[in-house]
């Protein structure tokens, strides 16, 4: 097939071009997501409970379901241009290997050292609190990307960075860990016996290699006993995805300037901040009734909140002392299959993005990982970028409807998400290399068991 | 020091304004360089005596001292394309942190999944051996970019890549291994049992850990005793000086859109492909006397071939079999201390890049290596990219001369090439985090058992 290449492979933007707001899709929300709850009296939170756990700019940012822009801060759009725009690239290696009629594009946002788009949000929360006047932030990290990203915002601020990493994690990436403290940052295993929380949880579970669940209490317990810090956190929270929307404004605008719509939009769910930032605009447009797009979310077979998770309230961390959110769940103390590899291992799911699933505004599948290593490695060949697995789930789903397209002859415009690179996954490439590699699906029995736990009262 | 920042962070090309040809420095050398001799006769070798070992393009690409500039074939050009223009970045927040009134400029070549800039002569050895419609290629790989490069290159036009991976590297990176898997790369430890030399290395030093020089022999080895298998290297030939000089011209064009000259230009130095392409336009300007720049070679204070070697004739490779070449060199049996990180290790250079220093057209220093961890580790925290520890070097010598701006209080523009990045060089990175990395610097008694071996007929 020898395709006329007039678009670019890669279309970046100028400076100028660069979004100057972020979009909130709450704002166009006809069903707006269910209130934040706390979880021992089950009322409504307020933004002055936040107060001890979040910064005073990003609770007002995490209540704000009116405003349907707001402004990014200089100082954020400054470290923005170190590493954005980033491209939007036509997969023509790819389209011409798969044979297909369909033309594919996808955002890559792994071209930058922490190697994904978590940096897009970890930059504005290192600003707000610094701005509130803070000494330093803690966090969780799983496989380490959001944990990579925070560090690198807080070097940049002046900010201290205390991350609570997995301890699986910790123990099977030491190379994560070792970029973290490059940049600064002190990176504790979860969980550990510097919180009581991780005391706790360590004496109920003896040996247990921990959970993001787990390192979010510990993290929590951290920020609110030490004076001068604040939790941040890198997916699931709407100011998070509010900041991701810079992903699917720049795809917006650089589309926008080739005359280029997609019909299918796709993107790997894990908290669902990348999906949520790639489809803000575009789902924006189908909440205004402006226009229709087939939306995709891929999650891993081995956590499958969205198709096989419950829409409710439940706990947001293993600990139970963040707020109650109502989002699809497979229930807080849900750990994924330990030879689930890569990340999107949450038990929850975005509340926005919940509630926009739920409304129909987006379809979901789910994917087996033998797959997804198969679709990353056909990716790498062609189009000379390692994916992280985390990406591969997209790449998986959009190759598969690029081959549907084969068979149709349609030229169908798929645009996917390429959050992160694969540089800190290669165990996970060796076991798939080496065919060790399982795929793990959970039972009915055992996300039962993960539903049992769910706070019934507010169901 | 609140500069305005009216030069973009970033300076990108659209695809038209990419180089359409290389620029052949040798064509306004006056000096030109030796020729290369057979190591057993003597005799200057001629094209002929290199189509075994060699692929026929690349050869008259070796022996061309005439042609200034050779166009750059459609197929490699629309590789090129996939991951180039590599951005020319403006160092703002380097320069903040530093406090200079000096202008810092950075081109980054590791924005691609070989993390490197040896993709840019990579992808031209494949297309050429392709061509010549050959099976595959062989090559060695120390720190493991040039086999990664290679490897990506081959699976894009559907070679067969064996790479021969020097021992310690093997060892010490599984990952670098499994990405070259990734894309379809046989990679062996070297000195291994497949070949002859490497049968008679292990007999003679059981136990050896390897080296460049000797995974060179095995690798040539392999291609000349395969039927459809050429030789092809990463570095030192003028061949991939002359691939790579893709990196000075998309400065150059980059520069001349925001009139900006540079007035240093520093490079790291090992086998010299990366600062031999860097400079390549401004050091034919300075060639035929259009305009000056202060050019500086940085190298390890641990394999000092520029500023402790000699300008002689030596062997190429530890087990003799390839052509002599003249360059600065410390000896083919010169390996550098363990405690050596990073890549940088080759004991010869660059014949051009020997020749233009021997005629004064550029300066050379050493850097001790936690000097370039200190120098690497500050620039990430400020410019938020993780420095390969062979781009270290640069940046190190880049951030004294800036440092010197701010003594004097001259505003003076230095350029360096980012070569790469360092997500495969953690284990050195946590070293120098827990204070355990030393300096070796070799003796004057060391360069003399190197020196002992070089072929003294040739002088």
């Amino acid at each position: 097939m020898d395709i006329e290449r007039t678009i670019p492979y890669k279309i970046y933007l100028t400076e100028d071009e660069l979004p100057k707001a972020w979009y909130n899709v709450r704002a166009d929300m006809k069903s707006k997501i269910a209130p934040m709850r706390d979880p021992k009296t089950g009322k409504p939170v307020t933004a002055d409970d936040l107060k001890p756990v979040f910064c005073e700019g990003l609770i007002e940012q995490e209540m704000n379901d009116t405003d349907r822009y707001i402004e990014i801060p200089r100082e954020i759009l400054d470290f923005y241009k170190m590493y954005r725009p980033s491209p939007l690239v036509r997969a023509y290696c790819l389209e011409e290997k798969l044979q297909t009629p369909a033309k594919i594009y996808y955002k890559f946002e792994g071209n930058n050292t922490s190697g994904s788009h978590k940096l897009n949000s970890a930059v504005a929360q290192a600003y707000y609190a610094k701005k509130q006047g803070l000494k330093g932030v803690t966090t969780e990290t799983g496989a380490g990307q959001w944990g990579t990203a925070l560090s690198m915002a807080c070097s940049y601020f002046g900010l201290d960075c205390k991350v609570f990493m997995v301890k699986v994690s910790y123990e099977q990436k030491p190379f994560r860990r070792e970029v973290m403290r490059t940049f600064g940052a002190t990176v504790t295993p979860s969980p550990s016996e510097t919180t009581e929380i991780g005391k706790a949880i360590l004496k109920a579970h003896p040996g247990t290699t921990g959970s993001l669940g787990c390192a979010i209490s510990e993290a929590v317990e951290a920020a609110v006993t030490q004076p001068g810090y604040r939790y941040v956190l890198g997916s699931v929270l709407n100011q998070v995805l509010l900041h991701q929307s810079v992903i699917g404004l720049e795809v917006k605008t650089a589309m926008e300037k080739y005359d280029i719509t997609p019909d299918i939009i796709i993107g790997c769910a894990g908290g669902g901040s990348s999906l949520g930032g790639l489809i803000a605009p575009f789902v924006g447009e189908k909440l205004r009734g402006e226009r229709d797009y087939r939306i995709i979310a891929v999650e891993p077979a081995s956590c499958p909140s969205f198709t096989r998770g419950v829409f409710a309230y439940d706990y947001c961390d293993t600990g139970k002392v963040c707020p109650l959110a109502k989002m699809y769940t497979l229930g807080s103390n849900f750990i994924p299959s330990p030879n689930h590899a890569g990340g999107l291992r949450y038990h929850g799911m975005s509340p926005i993005l919940s509630q926009l699933y739920h409304d129909g505004y987006m379809e979901a599948q789910s994917v087996e990982q033998t797959k997804v290593f198969e679709a990353s490695e056909l990716f790498a060949r062609a189009e000379g970028i390692l994916p992280a697995p985390e990406s591969g789930h997209a790449i998986s789903v959009a190759i598969d409807e690029a081959l549907k397209c084969k068979e149709t002859g349609e030229s169908k415009t798929i645009l996917f998400c390429l959050t992160g690179t694969g540089y800190f996954d290669l165990v996970a490439y060796e076991k798939f290399h080496n065919g060790e590699m399982n795929d793990y699906i959970p039972t009915d029995e055992d996300l039962k068991a993960g539903f049992a736990e769910l706070p019934k009262v507010f169901e």
